[in-house]
């Protein structure tokens, strides 16, 4: 297809994934051909009813505390979204929400404008652009503070910022922890944010975007520790969970004042089964809606939680994989490594690895982008498409040998002995040209 | 399909129509086949530029002035965006950007925050909820205007509200006006308002979410006379356009306000080929986006201009019928007739007319809402459905006659014979179970 960046290629390896599979595509299709609109409940019944049962199936996948789900008997619950940069904004309304209430309780003297031109809102410098639009577009200041060594958020910035805000007569009031940040899916460490939160009345909202689905798995699970102090919690299965854009799950412990944020009553949307079900349209920014859990419910049943854990488990095993290549060849340092990104660079600094981009961006054999970590230039390395295998990360890296030839001519003994013995190819000695015929072929057996 | 409302069903005549045609089904499907993300132009370069070509299509489709186009020379251009609640807040962002940035050169010792906290927007009481919404979501209080005797918003309403406010040191700042309103599909008279949004500098934005496909149709286009002095425009392709929810096209004069709110550059956004197309992600609320245009490709191309416009006036034939079948009933009332939708009421009353809607709920055949208009109740009938036939009409008038018997009987003298006579049914005299089977056989012929 002439014009389209192909996502789905094995050779993308840019940003994170966007899902795609066939059950979500015929879910897709399926909601499209029946073409309502669940503007409310009575618009549509099932398509609140199924998007009531798929957000409580995709927080159990995950496990997620229970009080966060519909089925819980508390005031919390799930809800579909376009887009994290939407959930981000939507809880910080709900966050807005929540701190003019519990002011005026305090001091119903208190005006509402006067509280809200004060609320301040804070995140991580390591923190998706969509956070910041949040404070942005909901008249919030977002501090973009300091991340630590691993790129990640800590109570003792969190801490200094919020103290220097409240001096100047500001008011905390939103926290956006990252769960697997935009630059180098680094965790912020919930459990050393969340008592910070609590003692200072602030909203936790933990974005997990693009990582989250690695909670299918088990042994990652630990990466969320004290997400149970959370007020809200949103990730994509469009993102790693093979749900075509868009689908964004969010949860919330207490939907009342996200209701409350958004609710504007009219007669022509007054019905006598309120009450009963969720009406959604007052959870986001629309009053429209698509019949997203379609697709939700076509992966969940199809894939099952094999499926989507065999997924997870062999996508991070290829960035492993790519990880211990760029180990073996020591002008390349790795600099992060977590779930299905590897940040790299080249030793020699940032020029060199910004020329070892541009060049692979010049050729478009792979798709790379850059990325930041530290100060320093680096070369994100994601896996991306459903169908990257082995064979294609193999690809990537003799793209990348081939490439470094020009800016810093090997010798043999500089790659390990082990790799060329393997794959029997002596790319290093070849032009670039020939290189990449010996990797297609290659990729064709 | 049990548990969904058909919407798509010719005896669905709620709300407003949500579009269905297959040629949007297929681009949708396509779409998610393609599943690339349009986060920017060289995320998928043709995500981008299609975009930009159909906005221009559909700008001169709808004959909207050529400064809104992505193809004039100026700032102005167009971007699909998902509801008209989104690009209600969209503009809403964009005004409170210009107004900030217009007072502050004015004088530069003003502080943002003071100015956004004394900014004031106005639409009509018969605006859409999403309009107050907007208001909400953007901390800019919306002052919802008393309409006149035909639900216009006035210019003397409006001065008259903008002299108060401004008394009080508030600053008007954002006009919504409405070219189809919700409850009655109204046109305010943008000659009328535009001069006081001039004159004030207020940002003026039009809302024709519903009504704006009638544009494509050059008879309709003196409802939309001073469109040329809006600094924005909204329609819902995927409302009567036969373009499948989501597309809601939005155009502005100048869109360096929308990109200055939205704005957050960061460098794994950043690539070489910036400047060339617009990065449609500093318009909108999401980072993430669609192929949207291809639906619109899809429509335009198969129905092409005259399949458009044969479209919106047979539907609107279909609302001038229903209104003739109603006005020769005098137990009846038409309280507005507008485009697609005709909203009425029993003589008698509130009380009768809830009740025949009430009966119309239980039964099910067909599908109608409630309105209120000027204070009274009354019930909207819309064309909806695509496959809305003038046969369809009278199965849905037959159930009426069923029901308000019950209400208000009737003597054959009531109904105009002529009605009787070309029908053959005598519905009149027949016990409402006997109606419905009548009702059925009437249809299958």
């Amino acid at each position: 297809m002439p014009g389209l960046t192909h996502w789905h290629s094995p050779n993308f390896h840019a940003y994170y994934p966007t899902a795609h599979s066939f059950p979500a595509v015929v879910g897709e299709l399926m909601s499209a051909g029946f073409g309502c609109v669940g503007l409310s409940w009575v618009a549509s019944p099932a398509y609140t009813e199924l998007e009531v049962a798929m957000m409580n199936w995709l927080g159990k996948l995950l496990d997620i505390p229970e009080e966060f789900l519909n089925c819980s008997e508390g005031p919390g619950g799930g809800v579909i979204q376009g887009s994290a940069s939407e959930v981000t904004f939507v809880a910080l309304l709900a966050a807005k929400e929540k701190m003019v209430k519990d002011l005026r309780t305090l001091n119903p003297e208190l005006k509402e404008a006067d509280i809200k031109g004060r609320l301040v809102a804070y995140s991580s410098d390591q923190s998706n652009s969509s956070v910041e639009k949040a404070g942005l577009l909901g008249s919030m200041p977002m501090r973009l503070l300091p991340s630590d060594e691993k790129g990640r958020l800590t109570s003792t910035a969190l801490i200094e910022a919020m103290e220097k805000d409240k001096a100047q007569g500001l008011i905390p009031c939103y926290v956006v922890a990252c769960l697997g940040t935009t630059p180098t899916c680094a965790f912020d460490d919930l459990s050393d944010l969340a008592p910070v939160c609590k003692r200072e009345n602030v909203w936790l909202h933990v974005d997990a975007a693009y990582a989250g689905t690695a909670f299918a798995c088990p042994e990652y699970r630990h990466l969320m520790k004290g997400v149970e102090h959370a007020d809200s919690f949103n990730f994509n299965p469009h993102k790693w969970m093979l749900v075509n854009f868009d689908c964004s799950a969010m949860w919330v412990k207490d939907a009342r004042y996200l209701v409350e944020a958004f609710n504007v009553e009219r007669i022509y949307l007054k019905d006598k089964h309120k009450g009963l079900a969720p009406e959604y349209r007052h959870w986001q920014i629309s009053l429209g809606r698509r019949f997203r859990a379609l697709k939700l419910w076509f992966v969940l049943r199809i894939y099952g939680v094999e499926g989507i854990q065999k997924h997870v488990r062999h996508q991070i095993s290829l960035a492993e994989y790519f990880e211990e290549l760029l180990r073996k060849d020591n002008r390349f340092e790795v600099c992060t490594s977590s779930m299905g990104l590897v940040c790299f660079r080249l030793k020699d600094g940032d020029k060199p690895t910004q020329e070892l981009l541009e060049r692979i961006h010049e050729r478009k054999i792979i798709y790379v982008i850059a990325g930041q970590f530290r100060g320093v230039f680096v070369i994100r390395f994601a896996i991306c498409s459903r169908l990257t295998q082995r064979s294609d990360v193999d690809y990537a890296w003799q793209e990348f040998l081939s490439q470094v030839e020009f800016i810093i001519p090997s010798n043999k003994n500089i790659i390990a002995d082990e790799i060329n013995e393997k794959k029997s190819i002596a790319t290093i000695e070849l032009p670039s040209a020939a290189c990449e015929n010996i990797n297609c072929n290659e990729k064709s057996k």
